[in-house]
């Protein structure tokens, strides 16, 4: 951490500074700039991050040098983690999975009817909610542990495995009873309880980005789970607010190789949720399989225009089986790529 | 409701979405414009909102006419709720009511002294956190239970209420026992589990706008409490994330007399979130006052240059003392113009 | 400047990056963190804040400790500039001075009438476009030169001054012969060509805020104006885009307080374009004075339903005089504050 | 276009909007729904779009259907526009066209080395600023006409075309006489007259989005060229303004699918702008491939760290040669994905 003292700064206004940041066991290196004294803090200065130097008198900024969260860093972990949900594998450069199915869980015959579907096309997670998060109240909020029945019995007939998210601690034993992931969606990510709470399953967790969650925030997030031992993260980019209303969510596909850069877990991207418009998805699965990501999670539908919910975003088998022939030819593309860094 | 058909949509596309319509029980009134044929819904489509009528062939948007959220709405109950929290009353055109204290419970002896400025200016209510959101999970947490057992003892000791944020549905009861008002913050203005849990304690809730909640998502939060039958809810304007960074957030003051148009529920102001900068809060705090606010919450801390959190936007005695003569003439002010309106 | 090397930097990436300084004839302060070597650079960074130091290898992050405006700055000038419009002066804590007319002048009889009301109600400066500024090229883009004689003999005839706005370096020379204060849009914030030309004019000029102006990029704008040896400028915050849809812009007030402590030019507010909904509009006004600003610029329409433009934000008489009587109360608390500041 | 009475409105207030429009010479449909009447407009809206109904008394809103642009619409011209730069063909489903250079021409030999590995990597057209818009006065605001000469003549010894931007519309004949596409940059997407002026030129125009432009106001943009009879627009996708600070902008790549929805001119991206870092150009570039756009803008120098403007986003000759290989595996998968579709 460095402080930046007021080109007005008095002796004593520096010396305040330096005393407390001594007082808390820290060594300082002070550098007397042209206009600025500025002030280096030496030695572990996570212990004071929460000082409140800007409201010391005298002070014009502070700068964070370090990053708050070290168990989710490339830093502290250099080479890739690789997710196993059991026997499938995400992260690594060797494959692309595909994780499809309805954004709300309708029926036994509805999700036995999607996991065809996306087994055909070549997914080997299936996707589909039990529990659902609606901005008002009077809304259709899913089946619950039904759903969750019924989601298990699809993907067991076929071999799949099962991504379902989980909204509440209250619920995380029976959703870690039937599902092989536990998703935490845009709206918690920052909701620290629950974090500790699934990161305490061991179970492999897909955390969404949050509906406006900076780089940083989702990188913390991730800690809170790293942090109970549990290091099986796999972030989900699925589009942040922004003023853009043309489409559901501004899809930050930029985020895939930045955050590879700073984290060691895998990252998958949501062209659903990312565009909510659903002839936009298969040119940005297409993309987020050339920008390097992991794999992706998309909704699917044998009838959109019946879906309770997300119809707009959602693909039907045909628009689904097209897609997942171009996302063959891309991760070809790409192992070509890769075979090129060699 | 309304569905705007595309200017090429063919006969047959136009049967299906009437068709699906009539399905749901509702009529229609065709209406044949120049380019396009607009589909009006007639009768109650609140059942209808989750039909994706935007993936039916044909169709070019949709636009909802009508809001989701009711008992939140001022068209619903025209006059102003006021909420009552043991005497003192927040909302109606008679008072401006001030929260102040720290951000967090540090210890018994600060959040004392927290209270006697906090009175002496002229505030109700005692702010302070005892569970802390935090983006870091090595950041400091908050003293939880031992917090809520000192700022209980510090209000009691001069009259005053307390207001502290309940994070998860766990420690509600625990929070309730202490607390007069229960605050949601600005991460869980969406988790929507926690808004009918809190809701169902019957207790005056705060909510806070989310980081970048609407004001539409915001009333929907609203509506989880009040479907629990609880018509106590005050909304805590604290600021909006934004691309500009030279505040914390951006202050939206403006909402306040939306807000005020839209619903009957009071509404307060959060200048120190609203800025992250203390010397901004006393110009904000004034400008509160003059949009319509039913009131503030601020933070206030006798030394804030060793806060444990948040000390750059907390006003020390002094400027906190300052500012509140400030908010009087202003309210002052106020009882003028609302006399003018009469 | 700092330039922050990474954790693993070696010994020569830090040496390239110093010998790059010091042959820009600059001198180093190195600082030895734990984790980080942390390199000072010593004289006036002006010159090489072009340098990319970010892309030298090894380096982390580099912070620019001063800022890149110096005319414009509190800094440099510590008392307020008081700008003085013929008379009406605008800046300094002695008035609040209104502006006040409307969206488009539409012809000789409606400017009249808005002058008429605009001063009936206190407003000293009548506005009105006469180049307007339009998504679409068949959207009715103004008057030009007819619109100019128009405002000005309506404003002569009341002892009025007039702001309105030049769009282009072309029509500089003629909107100055009409206008007393040249106003630029805020599309136009980094026009730089248009700042520096109306810089030379000599004229008042208000500066809007762009659309997603930054307060640093708007800072710097004024920069651009106040090098050409004009130091007449007026910053007018009119909202800025975010992902709120419920008003036209968010009203970012707190930039008024923020402003004022980094530089010494005066800043009025637009509440009419800051929320785009004309009953927002008093409550809005009022928390302008509230929060210091020094004036304010607003629409007016004798009829806004037939408006040519901006219609749905334009007050008309009967609700500009009841602002206006609102507004002249606050700014009688405004002084009463003053006085307790001395 | 629509408009929607509130609840409550009365007769009178129907009749008075409804007299309005037909005052405008069009005709309307009345249908009375649950709650509100709706009134569709029946005729060219286009004439009263600006009439500002949401400012009748009983109006709760108004909904338009009809874009204001019509010969940038794909609606109009179906087929895809392919731009002729002097034989490099932009547009349609043939190739994909790259453009490469420097941010900023800093000399003769510069500019000549910048050119060589542009074109041993497959570039055909050179990029490279002459005018620089830039936030602060005091930075390099390019070597204006000097540079312009550097450009053409570095472009046809190796028989390239150029591409600079041109900030102003006294040196449009300037520009137009020695480049080949003319540049309309982020800060200028809404300077409506020049875009007026450039139209006029006849020349191909690259046109960025602006910092914070929507997709609605980039296409009436593009509107503005296109009515001056030049239909030779290239979009530019550089990135947007958001909340986000970890990258230099955020790259919406959703725009290109959605942009080649809406209209039939082409769409290039700029990875270099749209994250501001180096080592993210290469897999947004591949992304930018999959996405389906026509081609890209980078940012390249033979010695990043030394250049004047943008180096930390600029690619080295080395990271630039890599780079065109991935891209080339890309175009050939994109070319396979065409002739699925057949």
């Amino acid at each position: 951490m460095i402080v930046i003292m007021k080109s007005n700064a008095t002796k004593e206004q520096l010396e305040r500074v330096v005393n407390r940041v001594k007082k808390e066991g820290l060594d300082v290196q002070i550098n007397q700039g042209k206009d600025h004294v500025v002030i280096g803090l030496l030695g572990d200065t996570k212990t004071i991050q929460d000082v409140a130097f800007n409201s010391y008198d005298g002070v014009e900024n502070t700068v964070k040098i370090s990053n708050t969260y070290k168990l989710t860093s490339r830093e502290f972990h250099p080479q890739d983690t690789v997710v196993d949900v059991n026997g499938v594998k995400i992260g690594g450069t060797e494959n692309f999975v595909t994780m499809a199915g309805p954004c709300s869980i309708e029926g036994l015959d509805q999700i036995r009817e999607c996991a065809r579907i996306a087994k055909a096309g070549g997914a080997q997670i299936l996707r589909g909610g039990a529990f659902k998060p609606r901005t008002s109240p009077y809304a259709f909020q899913g089946l619950e542990e039904e759903g969750l029945k019924y989601i298990r019995q699809a993907a067991d007939e076929l071999g799949m495995q099962v991504i379902t998210e989980v909204m509440d601690e209250g619920h995380i034993d029976m959703v870690a009873a039937y599902s092989d992931i536990l998703q935490i969606g845009a709206r918690n990510m920052q909701n620290f309880k629950l974090l500790q709470a699934v990161g305490k399953t061991g179970k492999p967790i897909g955390l969404k980005r949050g509906i406006s969650g900076t780089i940083d925030e989702w990188l913390n997030a991730a800690e809170y789970i790293a942090v109970q031992n549990n290091h099986q993260v796999i972030f989900i980019e699925r589009g942040i607010r922004t003023y853009e209303t043309a489409t559901r969510n501004t899809f930050d596909l930029s985020a895939v190789p930045l955050m590879k850069k700073l984290s060691h877990f895998p990252i998958i991207v949501d062209p659903s949720h990312g565009t909510g418009i659903w002839d936009l998805v298969p040119p940005m699965a297409r993309a987020g399989v050339a920008s390097g990501a992991d794999g992706m999670i998309v909704e699917i539908h044998p009838d959109p225009a019946n879906a309770w919910s997300d119809g707009p975003q959602s693909l039907n088998e045909k628009t689904y089986m097209n897609m997942m022939k171009e996302v063959q030819i891309m991760e070809k593309a790409m192992r070509e790529i890769q075979a090129l860094e060699k």
